[in-house]
C-alpha cells in the first residue's frame, strides 16, 4: 500500500507520522469541529456544501481563526494530487490548539487526513438497516464537532437490541442517527425530516434539493415517535452510505417494497448532482 | 525551564515531544477520559481516591484494558521521581485508541503528563467568586470524560455575565461547575451538596469526610434553585482550588462572614488529610 499524506501543524507529512500534542485542546478537552467528504477521482463531492458547513461549525465554536477558505481549498488540492487515489474520503479537522492554561483558546489547529473509502454502490442497497431509538441530544447538534461519546458508549447497548444503528429522539421526537440524518416517507409519498436539534448533513441537503427537482413534497419538522408507526417507510443518509433503506425501529417494521421506487428516483437524482460540475 | 517528561505511547518522553497519533479516537472522536491529582513534594495528594475514579470512569467507558493498577502506580512513581517538581499537577488520561474503521475501540491509550502547579493557599481565600448559572447536563456525569465542550463555548457568555465561573442546573436542580462541585450552608450550618447529574470530586469527597470528623452534618441531595436564595453561604471546591467561597450566584448574594467560620474549620481540617500518611 502506498503511503499517503496528511496536513498538521501547517505542513504537509506522512499519515503514519500525523500527530497531534498532548497539549491541544481537542485532546485535553475534547473541543474540536470536523467535516468529512467523499472525493471521487480527484473530485470532491458536494464540496462547497462541506466547506460551508465546516467554517459555520468553526464561526460557532470560535475556530474560525486558523484557516481562510482560499488556503484551505489550496491544502486540499495539494493533498489530493500528492495521494492520487481513487475513492477516498477527506477529513478536515480544526481543534482548539495549545492552551497555556488548559482552557482558552489561543490559536486553533488545522489537521486533515484522507484514507481509501469504498464508495458508495451504483443502486440503492437491496437490504436496510435496523434502527434502536436512544434519549439523547447532542449538544450544539448544529455545530459538526468530534464529540461522539454517546455514539461510541452505546455501541454494546445497539448490539444488544440487534440494531444496525442509533436514533436519537429528545422530547418524544426523533431527531438523527450518530453519523446520519433520517428521512420518512408518509402514506402518500411525501418525504418528512427532523428540522431542529440534528446536524444538517449534506446529503440530506441534497436529498431535499433533489425532491424539489422530483417534485416530490418534503416537510422539514419535528417527527413525534408514534408518527413513525403510520410511515410508509424510511431511510437514512450520509456522506458514506448515500442513502440506506431503514427496514425496522425498535419493534416497527417497514416493508421496504412499498417505497423503494420513491427511494430509487431519489438516489438517482443524487448521483446526478454528485456528478454535476462544480 | 527543565524540560519535563510525559508518558505516552507507552513509554517515557520529554512533554514538548508528547503528542497523540491523530487516528486515536480521543481527537476523532472526543472519546477519552481522564483524572488529575496534585503532586507535592513528590507526594500525591488523595491517590487513591483519584485512581478509584480513574478506573471507574475507565470501566464504565471500556477503557480499562491498557494498565493494571500496579503497572499504572510504577509509571506515576517514575515520573514524579524523574520530574523532580515541587508543586505539580498530574492528568492522567485514556483515550480510545487507533481504530480502523475510526469509530471501535480497540486498544486504548494512556497517557499522563505531569505540570508546575501552583499549590492552593494555606488560608481559605478572602474573597470569593461569581457564578452564573445554566441549564445543561453533563453526558455521563459520573464519568471524568475529556468532553469540556460546552464549559470552553461559554466561556465569552460567562465573561458577559461578569461571572468567574459557570453552574449548571438540570430540571432546576444545581449540579455542578465544569471543574468543581458546589456545597451550600443552609442558615443553620448544615451544609449541602448535589447528589445526582455531578462529577464526583475528589475534594467534595474528602470534605464530606472532614465534615463527618468534625460533626458538621452533610446532606447529599437536591438542591432546586430556589433554595440558593434561602442559603448562608456556599463555596466550591477542586483539585486546584480545594475550597474558594461564593459570593454571588446570579442576582444572589452571600454576605461570607456569616458562613465564613465554618468554611475555615473545614479547610484546616482538609489539610490535615491531605497531609496524612497514605
Amino acid at each position: 500500500m502506498n503511503e499517503t499524506y496528511c496536513y498538521t501543524n501547517q505542513q504537509i507529512l506522512k499519515t503514519s507520522d500525523g500527530s497531534l500534542p498532548i497539549s491541544d485542546l481537542g485532546i485535553q478537552r475534547g473541543y474540536g469541529i470536523f467535516d468529512f467528504f467523499r472525493v471521487h477521482h480527484k473530485r470532491a463531492v458536494f464540496l462547497e456544501d462541506h466547506l460551508d458547513r465546516l467554517f459555520h461549525s468553526a464561526k460557532v465554536m470560535r475556530l474560525d481563526e486558523c484557516v481562510t477558505r482560499d488556503q484551505l481549498l489550496a491544502i486540499i488540492q495539494e493533498l489530493v494530487t500528492l495521494n492520487d487515489m481513487e475513492h477516498s474520503g477527506m477529513r478536515i479537522m480544526i481543534t482548539g490548539g495549545d492552551a497555556d492554561d488548559g482552557y482558552t483558546i489561543q490559536k486553533p489547529r488545522l489537521s486533515i487526513i484522507q484514507n481509501n473509502l469504498k464508495p458508495p454502490p451504483i443502486l440503492l442497497p437491496e437490504s436496510g438497516v435496523h434502527l434502536a431509538t436512544y434519549p439523547y441530544q447532542r449538544q450544539l447538534p448544529d455545530v459538526k464537532t468530534i464529540d461522539y461519546l454517546m455514539a461510541i458508549w452505546l455501541q454494546p447497548w445497539m448490539k444488544e437490541k440487534k440494531a444496525n444503528d442509533i436514533l436519537y429522539h429528545h422530547d418524544q421526537n426523533i431527531t438523527e442517527c450518530p453519523r446520519s440524518n433520517i428521512f420518512i416517507i408518509t402514506q402518500d409519498f411525501k418525504l418528512v425530516t427532523p428540522a431542529y436539534g440534528m446536524l444538517s448533513g449534506i446529503t440530506r441537503k441534497n436529498i431535499i434539493r433533489a425532491c424539489h427537482k422530483l417534485h416530490i413534497v418534503v416537510e422539514e419538522r419535528n417527527i413525534h415517535l408514534n408518527e413513525l408507526k403510520e410511515a410508509r417507510g424510511s431511510f437514512i443518509c450520509s456522506t458514506t452510505k448515500r442513502m440506506m433503506p431503514v427496514v425496522k425501529i425498535d419493534e416497527i417494521d417497514f416493508d421496504l417494497s412499498s417505497s423503494r421506487k420513491t427511494m430509487e428516483t431519489i438516489w438517482q437524482e443524487l448521483i446526478k448532482m454528485e456528478e454535476a460540475p462544480f
